[in-house]
């Protein structure tokens, strides 16, 4: 399966489903958007189809393993077959628990995804990488399952909390490091359609090279060794703890060299996010290894695979110990304290 | 990957794990498994690995949601990463629950099976279909996930009880009616070893050629259909529910012309088991029908897959809408109130 990404508009969408070669259609929809879209772009009456409707709690709250269960026994109890067709119709933790649904439901059905968010329209509705949350760390539980669609629409952008909008950007700047075209698109105030649109194919080409996450993948982890631990210590939203986790990465790695970059890409992208989350105080590392153990980027029982960009589009891998990065840490403790963007 | 099957003993299983180029390994072994066999075969101690193990209630007990939270969330707890590798080690629940494990821990760790069921060794190890059972009906909630290696030690057999014996003997007696050359081996009073082997090489080529399930290795649904239903409503073990999945649709759909040499090779595999679970009352179509509905084999809403052998080694795949069937069931009401073996 490749996946295709299309710009649709509402009255289109209707249109694509039914033309859907099943006759069976599941839709996890999350609850805000449900309550901000079911007049507008009703998906329970497509033609020719049956539609099982599951309301996903709003945001990460869906992605565990109670509401999955709950999900998924509430689909297999109506009775589903496998040439049913599953649509996540919301953010990227809608579309994250969607796809493991998907991946999961007999072995693994056929879905496509409706992405309401800056965050989910350049980075989580594509690549097929799907999952729920661990007690303790996210996206511990998924599989790598493609969606067959994404229907973009950008009206949805227009009724985002900024909150969201800013998390979107913060993976938006993720990109303009990776890939110098992007990064240049920013720098010369290219519309947010066109952004997005490069984000998109980026991403979706990188994704069909390596779609296991076995090689060049990876350095769509930049940013996230740290940007994960930060999520769950300050409660800070997935974009914007990744641009703190690159910030980081560029002052132990990089001595800062890029710091003036993502300084620049931020304010073009109006990012409105200055001081450090632990401003003032000493960097939280012990907490940071703990939670990093657990994650998905050890190799062993004492590495881990980190990305660093020297320059603009030229991402690298490096394998790091625990104790080293601790080490290493501590030797830009002051820079780290003080560091604002 | 390809799947390795091997035969070992003991001694050596522990120098197979020992060589898997991982620092951690985890084992899930089945409860009884481990009360029979932990002190002759201790995998706990193996040179130059970490080993974290996790024993599973014994059999189909083990394969649901909360089991399956209970096993990700100890093994996430104690920490791992994505070079870690699962040992399944029990019968064919065990490894059906395992690879699920397996296949979404980190979305994704390799995995290898220790089988130690007649049914685990000739099919549930094999062919990476694994999962959990839904509240109502089995195997809906899953994903297909390769072992590396299946290691094979017919000792396990020695303690194994008479009623699983029997079980794994109704698979084998499937793929006689699939594959002529196991049906002569059987025939001819072939080792049992032997006859493993033929039924382990014949699963592994088919379901190599065909992983997700997409056209041939269908055939090895044969008996399933009425089997995963028979069994849930008899409580039948699952290779006794498939013998009598396969007599019924022989009757249903040709005309009982292999009655006799299901009979014939029921008697060269010692299966005791003569008079049907329903005799001398109706076939419970009805209850059959609801819970078919549910199961896997479903194409749309209204239509189903069935295999039919019409010629020993000669499988076809036949697609018959629910009505039908069960008016093609009520034509042979009689022949199957009367069905024995």
């Amino acid at each position: 399966v490749n996946t295709k990404i299309s710009k649709t508009t509402s009255d289109n969408l209707k249109k694509e489903i039914a033309a859907l070669p099943t006759d069976l259609i599941l839709i996890i929809i999350d609850h805000n958007i449900s309550s901000l879209y079911s007049k507008v772009l009703n998906l329970q009456e497509i033609e020719g189809k049956k539609v099982i409707v599951w309301k996903a709690p709003d945001g990460e709250k869906v992605k565990n393993i109670k509401e999955y269960e709950s999900c998924v026994e509430y689909f297999l109890d109506k009775g589903i077959h496998r040439k049913t067709h599953l649509i996540a119709f919301g953010g990227g933790a809608t579309s994250d628990f969607a796809g493991f649904v998907a991946a999961t439901l007999l072995r693994g059905i056929k879905w496509s995804v409706i992405p309401t968010t800056l965050l989910a329209m350049v980075d989580a509705s594509i690549g097929g990488k799907v999952a729920i949350n661990s007690k303790e760390v996210k996206n511990l539980i998924g599989a790598f399952h493609k969606p067959e669609n994404i229907w973009m629409n950008y009206k949805f952008l227009e009724t985002l909390p900024p909150e969201e909008m800013k998390s979107g950007k913060g993976e938006i700047l993720k990109y303009a490091l990776l890939e110098k075209s992007i990064h240049d698109l920013v720098i010369k105030d290219a519309q947010m359609e066109e952004i997005i649109n490069a984000c998109g194919s980026f991403k979706l080409k990188l994704t069909e090279e390596d779609f296991q996450e076995t090689g060049k993948r990876k350095i769509l982890n930049l940013g996230h060794t740290f940007g994960h631990a930060l999520e769950k210590i300050y409660n800070l939203s997935h974009g914007v703890a990744v641009l703190w986790g690159m910030a980081v990465m560029d002052i132990i790695y990089n001595q800062s060299k890029n710091l003036n970059v993502i300084k620049e890409l931020k304010s073009k992208l109006s990012i409105d996010e200055e001081k450090s989350p632990w401003i003032k105080r000493d960097f939280p590392m012990e907490k940071i290894i703990e939670l990093v153990k657990k994650d998905k980027k050890m190799v062993s029982n004492f590495d881990l695979e980190v990305v660093v960009v020297h320059e603009i589009g030229k991402p690298d891998l490096k394998t790091v110990d625990l104790e080293t990065l601790a080490n290493d840490v501590s030797k830009v403790q002051n820079e780290l304290k003080n560091l604002s963007l």
